[in-house]
């Protein structure tokens, strides 16, 4: 076999984020689901996008957001996403290359426009999301490439994939591409009303073919239609070689069979926007996957690469990750030092 | 002579940023020149751009900003400028729109695409701004509607309009319809490297064809060629009916013949982008003027205008102005009670 090059190949809807803060109001007036992510289609993308307010456009979607992440922090990862050749299609494209990650899909040349999500932020800092795919639709099967997948040591997907069949077909693809190249396949469920809408599906999908499983809380418990947590945990554990279930400001919980930690969240003196927490928080933990940290500091890499994207508007890091990292290892090391000094 | 019900019709390059954060090596290294707005071509847009970071977009503009500006402190105001009909230009008319602002000019058909301006900010917060001007160079004297301009009681220009003829003629063009309907001209010299360019010119204008002057430190040394701000004080009060001169963290200077305002800037605890600062003083200041504020308060309406957006990456206010206003007038009288019940 030959040997992984990549860390991680990430598989997603490529999309342009459209963000705007609102009014607790604006939601219901606006018909909006608040904190999920919708689809919409043209007709509707234009009729929000005028009663928005002034916004600020951002490289989103969510598996390019972690690629971003997982660049940030100094690992070799790639993006697979379908854009098309106009304006919005070269944003995408420059942002996620000069994030420092592979980025080889050929940009559709004809059809819908490269896809958005109007994210409408409200003072509680969540997001609601609505997103127009665009030039999604035409990520096919023949868009995975093999040598790729294989080069990649873990191939990290978004079920919101799911909600379209060429793409769901891709997604497969590249889940058996990678474990006939002994690699890990992981996903993550992206979102509850995703979840409810795929369930068995996804049920299916995570026994027979996922190793690296993210959720938050809402998703997990509507993956098994449990009530609490807990025991959403103990089902996931005996199907899933490893869980990462994220609790928001409560952190994470991490399960790999008997092994179980519970990780912290890494406190943020103003949360302005959580739009990617999830996807940074998977950054931090495969990064760290991938080069050999155990489980509780992947977690602990996750609750950082979190902690930095929800302080800003947009959901990407703003700054450089591996920095951050580096520099909460010297304070801790060196408030380490002071103690073992003191008396 | 009809009423006014505008107070600022603002004229100016209708442009959409892209903002990046960059190394002080980047600025030696890319061969920009710092803090100043440069010109572009298509090519070296391209080429500057591939060689930037990852980026988030913002519509911006100088004379575009101020009106944004001024709408979010409650003033009624209109833009002129010219856009394409791409996704750009899609972008630049929602955001000036849903900031309120009035905006009926033609997008181009054909031609070159929405300008763009590559900013790179450093570490200290500096901007360096690289201009492609596209659809600006289709700004013609025809798009100046004489109606529009009666209407309103002030008519803003940016200088940065004077690096083409047609928009000159157009500046001009505006300036004495103003004129004709009794209403005040006024124009900021935006940028020292624009007065370099154009000296001769911005001084027969000032002379004879504005009332209101807006310029910071080195663009009125610049204008005059004095080595001291004083100096340049002097000289514009003998000029220019009102000049309202910017110091960056030290404030402001309002002449007016014998009136003169020391006028402090507001403290901002951490700067995070000086893009946009000078746009949204001249907004606060031409808000001040338009209902009946005395010229200190217009200039301390800049300052907090300008604090507000030096706060955050991006050249338009984030919050409401008006509400920011409120506050702190708020903060102001309960401060007066407080200690006039102490003993």
């Amino acid at each position: 076999m030959s040997n992984a090059d990549l860390d991680v190949v990430c598989i997603g809807n490529a999309i342009v984020d459209i963000l705007s803060h609102a009014e607790d109001a604006d939601i219901g007036r606006l018909d909006l689901t608040r904190g999920a992510m919708t689809l919409i289609d043209a007709d509707r993308a234009q009729d929000l996008y005028q009663q928005m307010g002034p916004a600020v456009e951002a490289s989103g979607g969510s598996a390019a957001n972690t690629a971003a992440g997982i660049a940030s922090l100094g690992g070799a990862v790639a993006y697979v996403g379908k854009v098309r050749n106009d304006q919005f299609g070269g944003v995408f494209t420059h942002d996620i290359r000069a994030s420092g990650v592979e980025f080889t899909s050929t940009p559709a040349t004809e059809g819908p426009p490269t896809a958005r999500c109007l994210i409408f932020i409200t003072p509680d800092a969540q997001r609601t999301m609505n997103t127009y795919l665009g030039a999604c639709v035409n990520l096919m099967p023949e868009d995975i490439d093999s040598t790729q997948i294989g080069r990649a040591k873990v191939t990290y997907m978004e079920g919101y994939l799911w909600d379209r069949d060429e793409a769901k077909q891709a997604y497969l693809k590249a889940a058996a591409v990678a474990h006939d190249y002994n690699r890990q396949v992981s996903i993550t469920l992206s979102d509850s009303f995703c979840v409810e809408r795929h369930r068995d599906s996804f049920h299916e999908l995570i026994k027979g073919h996922v190793d690296i499983l993210f959720a938050n809380e809402a998703e997990i418990t509507a993956l098994y239609q449990v009530d609490s947590f807990d025991a959403a945990l103990q089902r996931v554990r005996a199907e899933c070689q490893i869980a990462a279930l994220t609790r928001s400001e409560h952190g994470s919980v991490v399960v790999a069979g008997d092994e179980v930690h519970v990780v912290d969240a890494v406190p943020v003196a103003h949360v302005a926007d959580s739009t990617g927490a999830g996807d940074q928080y998977a950054a931090g933990f495969l990064y760290g996957l991938t080069h050999g940290h155990g489980l509780a500091e992947c977690g602990h890499l996750g609750s950082i690469a979190a902690a930095e994207v929800i302080g800003h508007v947009g959901p990407r890091p703003e700054v450089t990750l591996s920095d951050l990292v580096a520099k909460q290892r010297l304070t801790h090391s060196s408030a380490q030092k002071v103690s073992s000094t003191a008396p």
